[in-house]
């Protein structure tokens, strides 16, 4: 069909309108003539090598075999050193000096973030191989290990966040929580990348679930879909503006379980080790060790 | 591989099955002979498109400076204008007379909402700006309004939502609800487009959240994971059909925080200025101004 | 921007990290030399043909008329018959040997599952038109069936199910949960392919539903956002093993509504034929047929 336009002589005041909102409208609401920030596309590019280099053969194009995996690897790690290392820069830039000319510093520190993280894989490996250990320990719906890890939400998105996390202590900016935030559209779970989260951890099901920035997750912790890990209120100084350093977050010991829907939350909450806290309760004091706690019905 | 098929020769008799199950199933499950409903991946372009117009910088391929900021910006809308034109004419067409031929009618119309909609688009940043202003405000673990408007899904919901409800009443179709629902799918937050929703709105996390189709919200509410506004009963009338246009969801005066995972629900349920709703509970009776709500333990 | 790189050098040693991270984690961890896993990309054409096979028109490129149907549907059934008996081949070896070689029953049986469940179809459209249906029943908010089937993520997720069940209870192996976790991904609801359903079955909003294995849930039955029928204890065997294939989660019978956020747990929980569960419930235990349970504020 051939759509007969009858009002595109309007569109320059069109335009004239949204240039005046862009001169206008306070700070903040546009990103121009500053560096620009890390390009959505390439990281989930980046985002997608790094699953493959985690789980050959389980993520990225390609079945690797004995034979070529040396090159697989290798060719790999080239492509991801090279982009991730200026959208590290890129995160690290814009909020730097927030223009196009670079401070020298920048550049250095994202390349030696790049290595140390590239580095760090094989240990983040080990980690995450506890977590699949943990959920198939967890899971009686879990046919296979293949499946945890080819098909499990709860996985990928613990998998983001360690990469995220260590990438958050090395200083990168923007771009961890960039990460975690790929990880909660494809999953719904929402880790922040500054949580400390011990090994041996599933999350069944994962729809749903937020982990606050300053929680502190031991080993062998086991929670589902829709818990909250969460502050209960926010620390201000004395002009009342928010204090964002502090810890908000609960404290999970290990061996804790926590049912669907549970809400826990405030920096001085700490659920003691080994105890069950029951499906949509709201807790916000401390939880002895073994405890079960259970909603009133 | 190479892979031998051996019963290719069924997909006739395969073809016909679902052929005779096209004219015989009830009616509404294909659409077949009718006039062409609006393009899924047109409205993505369109939305990706609009974003960018109202946050230039954060969404979209190219950073924008200030020399080609006009260009920009004309050529943006000049590709939106034509697009969102003819599928806000598929949408109108659909629900008119359902066919191929055209009333004319729904042409003129589906031009004027595109203009005045893209004219208001500079209304709908001031708005949203009050929204990264209170998300600011309302968590401590932002470190920047570029974190907020780059990633947080919160506000990508309520971006979509605070247009498709411009078009919704503007009297566009079918249009509005894929707009809330393409946000839905990304961050796990459903927004009706015919709820009410003022300034300074602030979703954190975003996931499980549903604001009905009826809701009526203040200025400066803060809401968080897993929330519902949603209807207690169904109106129907004498003859059992559902009445679909009556108040059914609260209304939340100014101020108010409701905390994850409350369940808001019913016509006359009204949350009073500045009222507290603690997570996990569930209010099916009005809340006076100022009061605390909490869970049970 | 040109990057000066500056230690890419270490690539082979980063490289070298990761080969012997290959070599020595746990089993499992990569997939290596093994027979290659269904492909992600090739099962999400499949299954975006496949919709448009269910609800031609609504799916898929392009609008079919009268006179191109049959080609249309014959055109595309041959397309997914090739992609999906290779896929289901690959979900099988995966499981019979790991390997490259072929046990031979692996082929004829994945044919064999794709030519039962393409002429399955027209049947699954036929439960599929009560959901649609029950949607229309259940949900004020809906202008028209169009807008559900176009719209509605909780008939995407059901169709999905619907269709990944008939595969799980035909033999195929990984595919069938790829599938529903392809839905859950896309509309938070995650509902297990082994699950019963029965026909005219609604869920409104869908995010963060969690539908375990061995539910059996009746017709005519409604559930809301944040529902979850889980389990509430794992049986193991007398090694401490968990046993994967008892019944662990409920049984909702005919004519049930479930509304947003409640918890329903166990093998032996029944909720009896139309009893009304009301919101951020946790019930462990059976409902009586006809009861309503309500949280106590």
């Amino acid at each position: 069909m051939q759509y007969r336009f009858k009002h595109k002589g309007k569109i320059p005041s069109l335009t004239d309108g949204l240039l005046e909102s862009y001169t206008h409208t306070p700070t903040g609401m546009e990103h121009i003539d500053y560096a620009e920030l890390p390009s959505r596309s390439e990281m989930i590019n980046v985002i997608n090598g790094l699953m493959s280099l985690l789980f050959p053969g389980y993520f990225g194009p390609k079945r690797p075999d004995r034979e070529n995996l040396p090159f697989f690897t290798g060719a790999r790690l080239d492509q991801i050193y090279e982009i991730l290392a200026v959208q590290i820069f890129m995160g690290l830039r814009h909020r730097c000096r927030g223009d196009l000319s670079s401070c020298g510093n920048c550049e250095t520190l994202a390349e030696d973030i790049t290595c140390a993280f590239l580095k760090e894989l094989p240990k983040i490996r080990q980690i995450l191989a506890t977590d699949v250990e943990a959920a198939w320990r967890g899971d009686p719906a879990a046919k296979s290990f293949d499946e945890i890890i080819y098909c499990y939400p709860g996985l990928f998105a613990i998998s983001l966040y360690r990469m995220a996390n260590y990438l958050h202590k090395a200083g990168s900016l923007i771009l961890p929580r960039f990460m975690t935030e790929h990880a909660h559209s494809k999953t719904g779970c929402d880790i922040h990348p500054g949580a400390t989260i011990g090994d041996e951890f599933f999350i069944d099901h994962a729809t749903g679930v937020v982990i606050g920035e300053t929680t502190i997750i031991g080993k062998n912790v086991r929670i589902y879909q829709g818990v909250t890990l969460g502050s209960l209120r926010f620390p201000k100084d004395k002009d009342g503006n928010l204090l964002r350093d502090q810890k908000r977050h609960p404290t999970l010991e290990d061996d804790v379980i926590v049912y669907a829907g549970a809400t826990i939350l405030g920096a001085d909450t700490t659920i003691g080790k080994g105890a069950v806290i029951g499906g949509n309760t709201w807790i916000t004091k401390s939880v002895e060790p073994g405890a079960k706690i259970i909603l009133k019905q």
